[in-house]
């Protein structure tokens, strides 16, 4: 979700319309992780199970977009038997799909033969009347991407279709001939409606936000214009230290020696800032 | 390896010592991922497969080093039923490690056990003769890192250890009690020394260094000044398209409404230049 | 659970005092694999999710018992990112473990640092009193295995010990010194009291039970004596086939010549009575 | 291998023709999970990294046959990368295929698209000249089952093709339009003729087989008539119990209590007989 408000930064801060700095939170290493691959990992499984109590073994499954999302999404039905297959806009994201045992299609190809659709784009309309028209029987659609119009569930709301609502945030959208598509939580958030965020996400994406708001506070006149900044790699390293504790994880220090070597300080910033 | 090189580019153009623009090819998404991600994960069993026929199922690894490289190492081990550790000294990697299920420790505290120790940190003396001396009896130490000094083999070469060569890339160092520790390739790159490189991988990464040439000469006056640049996306994405017909990948195309929606060129590039 | 009668029945058998003929349908290959592996494998993320919200990266568990529900257990745990341990009394099942790449310790040895604690082993006092002492602040402990007395849940219905309802099935035993441990479903079991079953499951198990008896309705006299037979390969063949066309699954047909070389009838038993 | 012999002596047995007592060896738990399953899961990778330094990451194979052998090529495959689907004849093992995330489907519907083709079936004449027609180019062709008719490579020497020996162990032939396939090891055993067998399983084989010779040795007369036998649990267990301490297992003993209420002798055996 918050992918949409940093493009929309971009936009104003190119047009020269941004009156303020900004800090990019969003794309801070550990938020992204944690907030989108990490937690969306967990969270279509449990989404869809306490939705729908789908069996995910053997199901054929296709996610449109293989962003963050859609890899954390992807690794977790396939690690519980589902057949996964992709969509993407973008050659390097479908390359690395590939690369990690998915099939990249167009989704009018795969259609009729899916039981879950899973949408994680940021991108409007990427499910289409057309196709909802060509799903099998019982197919589940669901959005894990950042905001309603990912699913065009406006399409649906068309009088030849019933609604029913069979349990809460589970639609059945019936055709006249009968077939039913399971819509969850009206095409809205998956994961905010149907599944709950774990605490130590919300709390890095907390610490991630106010040590940005102490920097922009902080900062010596001059350092930030009117312009949107990534999170400098300190502090983002320091939001990740903070939580090493809680997995009894051992840090390993640099020798003096190593450090010259690497020409590195010995407490960090141990990345470039382009780094992921 | 190459990520040694862009480290002295850096530091010579923050030096202000950098006299022609450079291009930092090793970070563009495309190579990073291929040349060491993926390339690694499939590297890494065939190296230590064919100088040690050595069984994955069940081993101690320790993996010193969480990027790019140690991931690749770490899932391929992982998958195969190796029980993996890792080192780090970047709270970021170390946070990932743990997120994928790895425990993170200083190499001391389990030095003892581990039947394999493998190093891809680019940094020198990541395994020390002090904890050489506590491996146990046939313990395999090899590097996929960034050159020879990753271990500190030359502390081996001393009067009171015998080497005894048992097979090409395969020196067995024998303690004065009997023991042996197994080194791979004298401690130079493993992938590079005992496995062989796709041609595929190899094409990406031609790929990219012929095009970020092909810009720098064709480049008006005054794009690039005597610093060092990522290689534009536009081109990232552009190495990625030729390869993916390889993999009988269909990409999606964006339309026109919702390219405008995104604000971008349904051409590309999707993706913010920080992104990875 | 199932298990639990099957014993029960081969022990009565064994005592000359079962009085009809007992067919064992819990050993079926499909129901097993179903009922056990496959179902367990996706109930204890759901189990754990709906009734603690739990993130499993990056968690520290033991999983008590590596028989199918053990496996299925850890195979999803360890997916999503924990770092799984087991326990077992069995040599082979251990052996299997080291080789899916889990540690094999004995309980009181990891007691301390574990996140979570689960039972597999359709025993009892698995975890007992003393170790649910030593348990850390806000470990998780539940039961995936046949009855109510895996954990001994009587021994902390004690007066220095306060339980606290947090949620439906969540209890929280508190020690004098304010340690909580996060007791599920007060030990009974997890997938019955926390999780759904599939009803794809449900039909698989349903339909061997029904084949089975009418199989001991229909069998020409002195088919079957009193004592606990497995079900024909044959059934268990036919109840598989029943349930393929669910994944769009095709299977292949032996050729005449094939069958013969195999020494196979084409339309099956394709397998030995033992094999699994 | 062995199973074919197994077959046999089962055949001989059942036509009153087996002259003396036989032990099924290659059916006991240990043997069949490191021989076949785990043993295969890196033979099958290894093999053919050394003849053809494929890259396996998005690479479509197929395999035939999802017994324990194609269990362990399939998860090793899948594991790093390679998009897999099989094949079966008998539909218990085709549903495991499904839950294990596999589509099941006839070779001839998708032999056109497959980069690699691996027999693991123990039948003839799976892959015909036929399907070898319809291949694609550069399509690699190989046997991991149990003797050189899995793939018809008779057919194959035939005056309009052309063989071509690249390199020890493998041959391109060559169709009248160029297109080559790439057959390994003449469709012998990839796993015997371009891989190695760890110590450590033959270890277990070999341990297993001369227990079984030590057990019909000692057997008093009357115990074992012209039949085939499994091997007794006991001795499964026993040689599983041996090999622990590799791995530094330690294996949890039941109390007396425990070992009561299951009924079990503190020593073993665990399981029941038919128990996998």
């Amino acid at each position: 979700l918050l992918e949409f408000y940093v493009l929309k930064l971009y936009q104003l801060s190119k047009a020269g319309k941004l009156c303020v700095p900004a800090m990019n939170v969003n794309d801070s290493v550990t938020k992204q992780k944690f907030d989108n691959l990490y937690c969306c990992r967990e969270s279509i499984l449990d989404g869809l199970k306490r939705t729908t109590d789908i069996m995910f073994g053997g199901k054929q499954v296709v996610v449109c977009g293989y962003g963050e999302v859609g890899k954390g999404c992807c690794t977790a039905l396939k690690a519980l038997g589902a057949i996964v297959c992709i969509t993407e806009i973008d050659p390097i994201c479908a390359l690395q799909a590939c690369m990690d045992g998915f099939r990249v299609v167009k989704l009018s190809e795969v259609i009729r033969q899916m039981d879950v659709v899973i949408t994680c784009t940021g991108n409007k309309n990427v499910v289409t009347r057309e196709q909802l028209d060509r799903m099998k029987n019982g197919c589940i659609v669901c959005n894990m991407g950042h905001s309603n119009t990912e699913i065009d569930v406006a399409s649906l709301r068309s009088p030849e279709l019933t609604w029913e609502r069979v349990r809460s945030q589970v639609d059945h959208i019936i055709w006249p001939d009968g077939k039913r598509v399971v819509l969850l939580a009206e095409g809205r958030l998956l994961n905010l409606s149907c599944s709950t965020v774990p605490t130590f996400v919300l709390s890095i994406t907390a610490t991630t936000q106010a040590l940005a708001l102490i920097e922009l506070f902080n900062a010596p006149e001059g350092r930030y214009k009117q312009d949107v900044y990534l999170l400098p790699k300190k502090m983002d390293e320091y939001v990740a230290s903070l939580h090493l504790p809680n997995f009894d994880a051992h840090l390993t220090e640099l020798t003096d020696e190593q450090a010259k070597y690497m020409g590195l300080n010995k407490n960090g910033p141990f990345k470039p800032n382009y780094y992921r």
